[in-house]
């Protein structure tokens, strides 16, 4: 692609180095920010700067925060007894947008992945053992992780360690999708949800 | 959708307003910058600000450019006869990746379009028609404009201009594409291709 100008070159590079974004996309951004008033990519870059260097975690469970504490960590009707294990922030967003779940999250920060360089020591795999540790009233750990290669070494990496301290771990069911049909479903889920069958409930 | 900080969601809603970019994307893009490097979003947030303070545009053609006039425009090696009329830069970026024009180009900046509020005079054709006026060498004017209403009104309302001047004016060949079927070809392309057939050439 020969682009018009450096600055617009420049400006569509950086563009597409976002996840999903190629550099025609990037191209069709740049040209509407260009035809958009100035104060609209005023507006958008203040909030990635801002973003960025102003996010804060949750000091207990690591996800973003506007506070020290987040709104779940610091509500006094959640279930103490459940953490729900996950990988990012964007996974407790999604769990809570179920409604069906009222315990607590731990954010790992990622997953354990030898080939990127990522170990269980970049995660925050200390403080979820503290948090179960002691005098601790949690019961429960319940795995939401990814269903790879990676997600399972994660899970089983974890499990040891929170069943040593005598904490019931559980992970999410996997099947079928509530309304897919099992002629669509690829044989791996298919597999399992025959192999983790659950009683018929009427 | 609930958002875990503030500074997450105005970031979310500013990407958002970007064409083509939902709230679910935005977010996705949002958790990449605070996962990657703090570089990272920086030197997205001066390549966008520094594109929208400092672009130039070509004095003649008003395509975007790094200097007062454009490569195209600049070029001894250009037929100064033949003037493409385009809407937008990246139009003219489509038209030189073909490598089948040779000619200048003329960008309009726009297209007449009542129901948005845009007339002739929002758009860059008193340039155009000094750029053709009195001692100029220009012969042809080639309307690459957009097949909508908008694009027909704005070549309707050109050409009788263009041609109280003397000048010839044309306009791309609209037709089925190059390995195209005819058989998913919409109707009213099909019509037009029939309509403006040409010789056949061995």
């Amino acid at each position: 692609m020969q682009f018009p100008s450096k600055l617009v070159e420049e400006a569509v590079l950086e563009i597409a180095k976002l996840p999903g974004i190629g550099k025609k996309t990037a191209l069709r951004l740049a040209m509407h920010l260009l035809k958009s008033s100035a104060e609209n990519t005023q507006n958008l870059t203040y909030a990635l700067t801002d973003l960025r260097a102003n996010v804060k975690y949750c000091k207990k469970c690591h996800s973003i925060s506007d506070n020290d504490m987040c709104r779940v960590c610091s509500s006094i009707n959640r279930d103490k007894k459940t953490i729900c294990l996950v990988e990012e922030t964007k996974d407790v967003m999604v769990i809570e947008n179920t409604n069906q779940y009222f315990g607590l999250y731990h954010v790992l920060g990622g997953i354990i992945a030898p080939i990127e360089g990522i170990g269980p020591s970049d995660l925050n795999i200390d403080t979820l053992l503290q948090r179960v540790g002691g005098e601790s009233e949690v019961k429960e750990i319940i795995l939401a992780l990814s269903s790879t290669m990676e997600g399972d070494t994660t899970a089983f990496y974890l499990s040891k360690k929170l069943k040593e301290k005598g904490i019931k771990v559980s992970s999410i069911a996997r099947g079928i999708p509530i309304g897919g049909e099992i002629e669509y479903a690829d044989e791996l889920t298919l597999g399992r949800s025959i192999l983790s069958r659950i009683d018929y409930q009427e």
